[in-house]
């Protein structure tokens, strides 16, 4: 299997000329001096969470946030590293596949040679197996040419995503110490960075000197805090599949006489449906978050379905498109009750065909509710982050049926009195995973490679590589780094007996904010979408002309940038500092005792309320 | 219904971008003067069914080529149409939508208006339902400007494919007289260009002075012949299904766990399927002409996959993706054989549920095999075609179903060694269908609009417009129109009891050519793309930079241009009559009455062999 990796590849012409792209670096990472500036301390956003996160990571939690400046940037307190000893550095593609990852490679490459021509990469084979298995490939310009600014993780392949049993630190461990590498570069999703903390708090204990360092890569869009804007693939994942859906919206329009039900990869939360209706507006879309947040039952899905096709059919229209993500078949309240119910019972080792007949009676009842095709899919083991199988049940079919039936009810009822009600289902996913990444994750990707190899020069570990304002140009782009403990939250309670989630500070994937501008936006304009079918196409990927710089939609409406604020907070505290300095006048002094103490007072108050905000 | 035809549309950057395109003419068309030099009269593939085609349309078979040429080529017989009159034209969609149809109306447009600002486009709402409605709406420059370059065929819509029975065809012949209309200009494949056909035909004798005119729009590009070397929609949805397919194949490579199990969109032929495999290199294709020819039985078909699957293994290899075009179930042997017998009990009224105790014993045992989601499937009533619901019978699940299976017993048997075989499975073709066109569909469309204004302005009835030459740039492109009933061919048997088509000329679809160069060049990497994953990837559909001018590959393997031919042959034809006239040298005529008779016997004895050549 070794053999394949990394063999120089035959490009079609477009591939050539996107391998020909050289993304930009912001001002602060040009050259080859960067000065690094430390913040203060981090804390957790729940400071309930603070004390036990801090126990499980003596070493690595409270660290401080770093920024990288240019060298010429005037801040006193900022060190420029001048020394550039040789490194060896591993880097790692773990868990799914995202569209750009083969760009944070090309970035660390770069940046490691720049520095010192003699800087090792090794890259390790077939993911975390090759890193325990300690099978690498040593990446070249050369090995590179042919997978620059491509897609897939072929370059190294990937298998299994956990570094978390001891058997597999333990290897890890052992691989970094007989590659003497300085540095282990893990690329992947909330699962991964949760495993590279603790990968670099266990280095950290066991005096092993490789640095351990993350890099948010996962099409999911999920990883998202105070520190972590969006996610490499992210981009790319949703215009890919949003011109997907908006070509069948024109279908749609077209033919007048199928409504499409779409479902969208994307785990247990529903960024990528949200930003993929903000780009495309099909009809509607049903986001878990919604459905969790308001309890709506299976059978309110279908009803709300059922309504907005009738609303639909009393202006002659008889087609439509909505969507779903992957991750809603958990949101419903009695699905997922049932689903741990089936979980707790194939932990225990019950055989598949006894389980109906060992579920509680209500659930029983819904499963035998259940067409037969999802009563199989319901049926499948639980994936190791104890969420069910969700890219294998077809939860756009399970809707459809229900429709259907629903509709054929109202039509014999003479409720519903249009014309017959058609389904066309889709599950997207696996064909925009595999694309060429779009000029924004190419961009991204790369710089958060450079960035990795700052972190490492820095001698930082359990850091994840940062970059913030990502909504404005690549010149403006602010690049850090912040300890990966610092993101973590720790669940009290799991509605899922056997969870091993309880009580362990994790990375949990973020879901769609509904206090959020980007949901308030889809509120705006959820009835026009329903009944107006102004659907809009926004065409396939470019690199070129209109809508090549267009960033993901969701990106640009918050108000991000967190990394910059809290520089921001610094620059005033150092103003007062500078203002009020002893010799100043009274008054002066007075009137900043005065509001010093009011905003201490507000902000604690605010702080102790934690997550309650 | 009506009133959401036609309204301008909010298109996002790329699709303005695109609107502005404006596609080039072949010189033949620049300008307000165009030649019309008329070739031999025409007669069909097959000799022999020259006389029940001449039967059926007395009117319209046997009528000549028709040339477009420049107003100043050196062409004695051509004659220049240089009266313009007022005219009025109809214009339907009809059939499944294809990228590219919009462009089809602008040109028709574009040309009228040029001609004579006078002249009256009418579109009809909602396909042949709204011609037998008379449901226009007047297409003007401003209601073109959103739907120029763009896919869909959402300006008008469309719903039923079929002007066939007496109803709908007396429907369409009031509708044109009550219209005043001089042309009507019937958009589609096989089917409806088979109608345009009738129509034509029952106008003539009827003394309606409509003339009819087809343009062969269809992404299956099945309506091939020597006159149509393809069709508009189908280089759209090859590089949109070739796209998706090589992220696919890029993601197993990634991953390399998955065998993915592709269904395409494209009726009966394999087309889609062949051109896609050029395009991006799967590891396997299965082309239901292959199969048809082979008779190769759905036991063959799993042997197959399963060795080559074992193959793969041997190799440590255990992913790979397989095309199926979706016309393949309807070529294995025994399943059509049952599909005959459910459709026949069908359409004597049977219920769906007494269907099986009604099939013969060896029919049920096969039925019986088949796992319940495609029983149900293979229920589903017949088209009106004949041909079952290929879009709704998911082949590749059922194969990947028979795969696993028969992996899985291996495995038992000791036979195959390998890991664990996972599969996914996908159907392409809807999110495909609505894709913006590509250039060259914009292109090709625009000027088949322009030729179907010549032929209206030439009083041509029941002809198709034609673009030859088509591998070579715009300019070079020669542009015709060539007698419908000279594409037909006449159907002497059906396996089918209730085969409407027996007897009755109709353009059929054409299979892939299995001794053309295109299938001989699939042959010739097959057992590389089968083994060494060069998978190709040629990524989003472009209209600028490398790729943009890329054509079906399966386009220019082929040494087509009949038409173009046709007139190198007329060339020659008159050189002899200027080099060999009264008063050449005994010599000259002598030597040119021998070649002469020995050509025409070959060629008497080669036709008279009609279609066994």
């Amino acid at each position: 299997m070794d053999s394949d990796y990394g063999i120089p590849r035959e490009l079609s012409d477009l591939q050539k000329l996107r391998s020909h792209y050289q993304p930009k670096l912001p001002p602060c990472l040009e050259g080859t001096t960067v000065r690094v500036e430390y913040g203060d301390a981090t804390t957790t956003a729940d400071p309930v969470d603070a004390q036990t996160i801090s126990r499980s990571f003596p070493h690595t939690y409270g660290q401080p946030l770093a920024h990288f400046l240019r060298a010429t940037a005037k801040v006193p307190d900022a060190q420029i590293i001048t020394e550039h000893p040789v490194i060896r550095v591993g880097v790692v593609f773990c868990g799914r596949q995202s569209p750009g990852g083969h760009n944070v490679i090309w970035g660390l490459h770069s940046a490691l040679k720049i520095h010192n021509p003699d800087n090792v990469l090794l890259g390790f084979l077939g993911g975390s197996e090759g890193l325990f298995a300690q099978k690498t490939l040593e990446i070249t310009d050369n090995i590179l040419s042919t997978y620059k600014n491509q897609g897939g993780y072929d370059l190294l392949g990937r298998t299994k995503d956990q570094i978390r049993t001891t058997e597999q630190v333990n290897a890890a461990l052992a691989a970094c110490k007989s590659l003497k590498l300085d540095g282990l570069v893990i690329i992947g999703g909330v699962t991964s960075n949760t495993d590279a903390a603790q990968l670099a708090e266990t280095f950290a204990e066991a005096k092993c000197p490789t640095k351990v360092v993350g890099v948010p890569v996962t099409l999911n869009g999920d990883l998202k805090n105070q520190f972590v804007e969006t996610n490499v693939g992210f981009d790319t994942i949703c215009k890919v599949n949003s011109q997907l859906i908006s070509n069948v919206c024109t279908d749609a329009l077209s033919a007048e006489k199928y409504y499409y039900f779409i479902r969208l990869m994307g785990r247990k939360a529903s960024h990528v449906a949200l930003e993929c209706t903000l780009q495309s507006h099909p009809n509607m879309v049903i986001l878990g978050e919604e459905v969790a947040a308001s309890k709506l039952t299976l059978f309110d899905l279908t009803k709300q379905v059922c309504d907005a096709v009738q609303a639909r059919a009393e202006q002659d229209k008889y087609h439509g498109v909505i969507l779903l993500p992957e991750g809603l078949i958990e949101s419903i309240p009695e699905v997922y009750a049932l689903l741990k119910e089936i979980h707790g019972l194939l932990r225990q080792g019950v055989a598949v065909d006894n389980i109906s007949s060992q579920l509680s009676p209500w659930a029983f009842a819904l499963f035998e509710f259940m067409p037969p095709f999802i009563r199989k899919q319901l049926l499948l083991y639980p994936e190791s982050d104890d969420s069910a199988q969700l890219s294998q049940i077809e939860t756009e079919k399970l809707l459809a049926y229900l429709v259907e039936a629903e509709i054929n009810k109202r039509l014999k009822e003479g409720i519903y009195k249009g014309k017959k009600f058609n389904t066309i289902c889709h599950f997207f996913g696996y064909q925009a995973r595999g694309s060429l990444p779009s000029k924004f994750d190419c961009d991204y990707a790369y710089v958060l490679g450079h960035i990795c190899y700052h972190i490492l020069a820095a001698s930082l570990n359990g850091y994840m590589a940062t970059v913030t304002n990502l909504k404005s140009p690549v010149n403006k782009w602010r690049c850090g780094a912040a300890p990966i403990a610092a993101m973590m939250t720790v669940k009290r309670w799991s509605p899922n007996p056997g969870a091993t989630s309880i009580g362990k500070p994790a990375i949990h994937p973020a879901n769609v904010d509904l206090r959020g501008k980007a949901y308030e936006l889809l509120r705006q304009n959820a009835a026009r979408f329903l009944m107006d079918d102004i659907y809009r196409n926004p065409g396939p990927l470019q690199f070129d002309g209109p809508g090549t710089d267009a960033k993901a939609i969701t990106l640009c409406v918050e108000d991000r940038d967190y990394m910059g604020r809290i520089k921001d907070l610094q620059v005033y505290l150092d103003k007062i500092r500078t203002i009020v300095k002893p010799g100043c006048p009274q008054e002066v002094l007075k009137a900043a005792l005065s509001i010093m103490a009011s905003v201490t007072e507000v902000l604690s108050t605010m702080s102790s309320s934690g997550n309650n905000l």
